[in-house]
């Protein structure tokens, strides 16, 4: 389905970097919801680069909704959500055009596109078009949230530089709430930040990994094949640009455990069912079991750097050289934060609309 | 769509791991191709148990296909293939009826089916599901074949065993395609069997990490939101039971990587565009690139270990001890690796076909 | 999706007319429903030819059910139905083989399948897939009724003699519920038999209309675009062989009518709200209302006729005369009767299942 | 999937009829192909209300793209196209707003809303959103007739005035390509805009009838079962508000056909495999043929006239009486001529890129 996902309630996003705007249509939203501008507009904010640790241009991102709202909630219609592209500068792009920017989409996007593809600053593939995903999975989020529902995202880690793990979930959610650069340990945050903009100043980028949390999600949810919580989940957080791995629980950890390590005993607690411990990451056999979610993804690092790079001219099949020009983030980990959580909150929103009906959000 | 996926080639399994028989539905197939019978016994050969690593029972897996096919070439009708269900001893898991299995999906199929799932041997949850996938994957291969697609898988790692990376991919590929063990280095091999029997010995079970890559894949597949070649692969693999993550390229490499290193540079050899190196895995921007595709996923140890387990009984709601009897797989690995070639074979044959029309593997 | 309707409850066929066995996939069902196995048995008695009105083969339609059913309960994973065939005749077909069938798929199946495709009997174009159809809308009206939602189908039409209007429905539901040949006045009945027989002497055939009621079903479900009432139903009911038109409440009588004669004037009865007339047949805006659901099929005669037809050598490109033989229905709107039953079936539990919760059918 | 259609080219509507604006988003069309602006333009004249037959709100339509198109040519991504709601009356519609208007979607969309939709004008339900369906439809076109597809609708019956039928399908073509108000016949042209202006003077409305032919469309397109050109056209054309019934060929009337005059005798015409006539409208087992394909829809009486009507408060459930004011087509037949050939256009669309491939438009 492309530039569409989800079953129940279904997300379609369009737009190129440098065109008027870019948007999102959001259809099978429960009807009655309050929409809270002011979160999007949060979330939007920690989504916009950081002057310091970013060359990128600043957007306002001053969306609007133009459709499924009334009054201030979801009329059940399809939410149509505009933002402007503003303060575009496509002559910084001029001189790339036919040669290839390595690790870059330019090459595989001619190969489906035929060169018709817009190319100015990443067209459809650029960066710019999770502020629509942002926006959506803030209305995501707020929903989910009436159902205690809530997702944490911290970045584990920016090159060698690890985060403190998840501790006491109610203050970690908190805390990063309102944290545009989502580190838990105060100490981890200022290294990864000197290490971004050391690798700035050398002209570089760096890649990082980022850690996921849902808690209060029912259990129940997901199915056997093909429809897994997992498999959903993935499908959704592969289109962060970037990203490039995900894994659940332990994870690659798996590899080397043992059975009696890896399995997560139960016991009853206050007359409920629990783990002692979440090695599975809230999910088995392809459905939750009432246990947080818990994911990890890799971002890896921009492939916009400013050092000279071997390349080709895909039109004369020459090899060059190319050195990049124009805005880039030599770090894109700390932005995709808030793109994690929007994705898996746009993806839990559909798999529990499809589980408990369509006005399971009203009640 | 739960028990079905794909868009243009669709598949829909069923069955349950101690009924009858069980099978699946492929649909959208272009007609005219011919099936190898030999070849779908060679796979479902190589997903059976290996009487020494495991103490699983030994299906003959007596395929049939009931429609779809006519004088051994498609029809482009929907192929349904069977498999009995044989050998069956539902007896073993009696005991387990109401003390859940650790890490199993007993709990979390509760919550979802309510009771009525059918729990002898797993029921629907069962690995017995993967011998249908196995026999529609080979099919699959098959189809790919014609356009030069290869697909290859190896066990890059049990516990902290490693094997050679590849080497010279159709060296490998003849290799592996006989090889029921599917490890490139002697010694590795040698080794992560002598693990596994350790390891039953022990009344224990361990996880690995397998490495697939696929050659000959035309450029220009995949889309870059949300139906990216990522998105796609990775919703696919996550139905292999155990499989806990994902990742490609470089994958979670990336997070410790700079951009100049991370980066593929580009040149020109024998008129074609490639790529020096393919950290990225053949994909960028969700699109193949004409470059190998090349992945990596985790596989937890089986969570079926007779050891004893803290565990609860959900009907009473107390806590229990559980010792699992029965015949169970140490290590799952091994037998995951063709499970994972059929399903990146199913994904791929149906975005090709979804990108070059339902006749494409006719010409 | 091709053999695959549906969206929570989804629905895959399969199956050749001569080949081994025909079957339906039904994914997505309420676990904990009880399966009335008589009930199907007696629908597909319901489809079975007429000795005195039909020469078709008789078949005994011995279904199994492989999976997704244990203790006589849905378990709500998928359920498997199988249908052998019997009393294959192949050989009356031969001679057809590369002379067309008038107004049979022969044609424009050979510009899809290349000639691929299974011939025989029809293949899978063959109305004995319909047997699978009839077993799956068993299932479904038996789902629905415990909402109480009843559908009612009767023949309003065969050539020119008119069966009377629906009166009181719960009565005409008694009464149908047992009748092979659904026609409510007696009088029309035997007129229509001797209809078919007499069009049975002169090796000719004859098509008709059917009409249709649901009774029961809850208002608030559908959508105003693309997936209204009607776009679901129309599109799952042209799957029946031989129905080229659907129209809902008046139909194409609207064309003439006034807009003064054509609502339906509205009133509170008992505290509720209904509607004088119905001749919207219970939908406005794509969206149920509350009143019972009414559409109209035509059923067109069936292709396969004794007489003398101008047809063509597709091989060779040559002008041929035809002369059908083998066994063939000279009417086949009684047997759709039971078909058209089962796709309304169908279609409504998946909206309703989409609407409120896969849970539904369980309180 | 709602406001969604398409498998392979899928289109997404949104928007409210006193909103903003309302758009569409087009989704899988081939990259290169030309957008021609002004036929958009041309065909959103024909859709809009005529002065002269209607008290409907006249609006310009100034549509913008916004994505999707570089160069005035598509980029392959997705294609959004706004258009402006302008001239907004509200207060028309304050007077009903708890009185249901018969015969509208105002009770069917409050029992699936729960009063939370914008009533505005008739909101999501209103016609105003097939302005985007006849812009993309447009666009449709106009790929379309890059392979020689043609699609000719014209008004083949309003109240009890007939059009003649379509003669040759070229002439008839370049006559109705510029005609607003599609009659062939000039008699019965004014004669129904006649019964038009009496129906409207009498604060009444009229249904009508239309009849389509697709000309060039390739044979083998299309799937036996749950696919077929049938199933998926009338799917899309029941999304036309008002309409309520489809039929193919010769439709209803095969009811008290024989078959041997129904079936379509077969010939070799230069070379070419033709039928003598085209009783099936061009399908066979839900495949093309190559003949055209033909169709008929019912348009009923717009359900907003002047006359006092009997309906209900549906908040105090009291009975009462209603005259409905504001702006409203006495009818809306001669309207949905644009719309029938729009939606045709966009199904066709669809399919063949499944058959072909998505570059199928590009050679």
């Amino acid at each position: 389905m492309k530039n569409t996902f989800g079953d129940v309630v279904s997300y379609t996003i369009f737009g190129e970097s440098h065109q008027d705007m870019i948007g999102i249509v959001i259809d099978g939203l429960c009807p009655g919801l309050s929409i809270n501008e002011d979160f999007i507009r949060h979330n939007l904010w920690k989504r916009r680069p950081d002057g310091n640790l970013s060359t990128q241009r600043i957007e306002n991102d001053n969306f609007s909704i133009v459709s499924g709202v009334y009054s201030s909630k979801t009329t059940g219609t399809p939410l149509c959500l505009l933002i402007p592209n503003e303060n575009v500068k496509s002559n910084d792009y001029e001189n790339v055009k036919t040669i290839l920017r390595p690790s870059h989409a330019d090459f595989s996007a001619y190969l489906k596109y035929h060169g018709f593809e817009d190319k100015r600053g990443g067209g459809h593939f650029s960066g710019r078009l999770t502020a629509p995903i942002v926006a959506c999975g803030a209305i995501a989020m707020d929903i989910l949230s009436k159902k205690g529902i809530k997702i944490l995202t911290h970045i584990k880690k920016i090159g060698d530089i690890l985060d403190r793990d998840f501790d006491n979930i109610n203050d970690d959610y908190e805390y990063l709430k309102n944290e545009k650069f989502a580190v838990l340990s105060k100490d981890a945050k200022e290294k990864m930040k000197e290490k971004i903009k050391e690798v700035k100043e050398n002209g570089d980028s760096i890649g990082g990994i980022l850690e996921s949390v849902v808690t209060g999600m029912p259990g129940g949810v997901g199915e056997p094949w093909f429809d897994s919580v997992e498999s959903k989940l993935s499908h959704a957080l592969f289109s962060i640009p970037a990203l490039k791995g995900v894994e659940f629980g332990k994870g690659f950890e798996f590899g080397e455990m043992l059975g009696s390590k890896a399995n997560d005993m139960l016991r009853v607690e206050n007359g409920k069912i629990i783990t002692l411990t979440n090695n599975n990451g809230g999910i088995n056999g392809g459905i939750t079991n009432g246990m947080d979610i818990v994911l990890k993804t890799v971002i890896k690092p921009t492939p916009s750097i400013y050092k000279k790079q071997l390349s080709v001219d895909y039109v004369n099949l020459t090899n060059e050289e190319l050195k990049i020009k124009g805005r880039h983030d030599p770090c894109v980990v700390q932005r995709a934060v808030i793109c994690q959580d929007s994705i898996i909150a746009m993806t839990l929103l559909d798999m529990l609309s499809q589980r408990f009906g369509t006005d399971y959000f009203l009640n």
